[in-house]
């Protein structure tokens, strides 16, 4: 018997990078765009800027970007990855997946390393993580690339600026190693379908096809949420999933340094600030000027808490946030 | 130190079961669709009839149907699944995820049961085996779902017959538990971008948008096969792949007692059993009446393995196949 259980082993985040696109919207536009009165866009919903991705810009170039940054910083090269896991919210095309194609972008195209994409929306990358961490404890991998990129601005629709304005491009990446100092003291997730409907984008599977009707497909491929509606199936949840969380990583909720969380609405995040102690001083909160990334968000929000030395040795940070789906979802964590 | 290396911690396949679209197509009718001469489709392709899911059907309900008859060959209830993982080739719809839509159509919308979606085209099915034995030897689960639904016939140019006669559409379930006879004793993959081109759809993620150029899309809302490429690509890697994993299963090709293949092309299926001894005798081949059902396959053929007893107890199992992307994917068990 280990005294250690095996989901504690130790592993280190090697490096990270993300990659912003270029084209910065400023609120003033997107009150236009949405046909809100001036200021409604930074008032209604405490959005600064966003950022989106160029008409011929792909998940997998900026995942590649944002790959080679997280290379760079962890002074790797990428021919000695074990395994490239595609951990996005949406896909930029239905066959092949994302990862193999940031595989080739990465000039990895004839080295055999697997690739894969694992996907919950916008909490894709913590099952990433989990399968990481687990390979890492069976002594399948020892080292890791995680890269989530999507690019939430070619499904907006501006007649409804509360499913729209919250979301900005981008992609980010983590490179993970097998033995360290970081330890995962918890991992959870609780999915609930019979709300599958609040939060969709149906057309661009096999669902939805196109077919005479061009304009009935346009209207399904563009993403719809009913805010009030995805805050009431989590916000009931939430408490208790947080509560379950902590205490299966034996972690009081003020011995929470970091929480680096989902950036899904500013009223999420202030949600989840009250809802721990000192939650607004210890939370990583880029929403205003970076928004909600689908996917990338969450490793976005790691990166910066690491560049930025929010986590230090020792420290226990917490990754948490919702989806689609719903699903709730988060893992706890000794730096 | 452990004798036994993690990775082969024992597991049961409680149950399986599959779910086939109603409606049947005809070697005859496909040679019609495809401007094919009479007798075409079954003499160049090996096919003699597809099967494909209604306009109204989806992966999530066909997906239900497979899970159901897995829970009820296992007798297991549906409530007691410590995880689903959706393992399929194409989406149902790009948000959320066909797990969660999988697990709302089971009845289990508000169970909390973690839900979500592991993809490798037509290999999805092995990396999700691969989490869910690492779950089991983390000690994170103790039972299982893993559900592969696809509809290849959404997306099909019948102006290509090789691109289009070989898909079906279906589901296929399992049920895995923690502890059992079963042992993995080897898994790999490998992934080569650079032959992410030959087998591609698309349209119907943020790549190729819908703009004015309707038929352009459309175009490219079809699956799209260079059947000499894919081949080249993939034959050339396979035999050291092959004898890399047998190697690492310390298993020798004449051991193998039975081929569970993905069912890629009656020419990949010819290939495969050349490659091994004895192979067509030991091969799992349902290509000429169920064809290439994408990622549903490789669970269909696990199953036909079990229902029929052609694996028997202390057999060696090798599962294997290629996939868009391209990749290689196997896993080599005593059953």
């Amino acid at each position: 018997v280990n005294a250690r259980p095996p989901q504690s082993t130790g592993f280190a985040i090697a490096g990270t990078g993300i990659h912003m696109p270029q084209r910065r919207i400023c609120a003033a536009e997107l009150d236009r765009l949405t046909g809100q009165a001036e200021g409604s866009t930074t008032s209604r919903f405490g959005v600064v800027q966003r950022h989106w991705a160029a008409a011929d810009e792909t998940s997998s170039e900026m995942g590649a970007n944002a790959a080679r940054a997280a290379l760079d910083d962890a002074g790797w090269d990428a021919t000695g990855l074990d395994v490239i896991i595609g951990a996005c919210g949406v896909m930029e095309q239905p066959i092949p997946g994302t990862a193999v194609l940031i595989q080739r972008r990465l000039g990895l195209g004839g080295s055999g390393i697997p690739a894969f994409d694992i996907n919950a929306t916008c909490l894709s990358f913590l099952p990433a993580l989990d399968r990481v961490l687990a390979g890492f404890a069976l002594g399948e991998w020892q080292r890791a690339l995680i890269v989530s990129a999507d690019i939430a601005s070619a499904a907006l629709d501006f007649a409804d600026p509360e499913a729209s304005v919250l979301f900005s491009d981008g992609a980010a990446a983590v490179l993970l190693e097998a033995g360290g100092p970081h330890r995962r003291l918890a991992s959870r997730m609780a999915s609930y379908g019979e709300a599958a409907d609040v939060c969709q984008l149906a057309a661009g599977g096999t669902r939805v096809r196109l077919g005479e009707d061009v304009a009935a497909f346009a209207a399904q491929a563009k993403f719809r949420m009913d805010g009030r509606a995805v805050f009431k199936a989590t916000s009931r949840r939430f408490p208790g999933f947080l509560a379950g969380l902590l205490d299966a990583a034996g972690v009081a909720a003020d011995h929470v340094d970091v929480v680096i969380p989902h950036q899904a609405s500013a009223a999420a995040l202030e949600h989840l600030k009250r809802a721990l102690p000192d939650g607004h001083a210890r939370t990583i909160d880029q929403f205003a000027s970076i928004g909600n990334q689908i996917a990338t968000s969450l490793p976005h929000a790691l990166h910066v808490a690491r560049i930025t030395g929010r986590l230090r040795p020792g420290q226990i940070g917490l990754m948490i946030g919702s989806a689609a789906g719903i699903s709730l979802g988060g893992a706890v964590f000794r730096w």
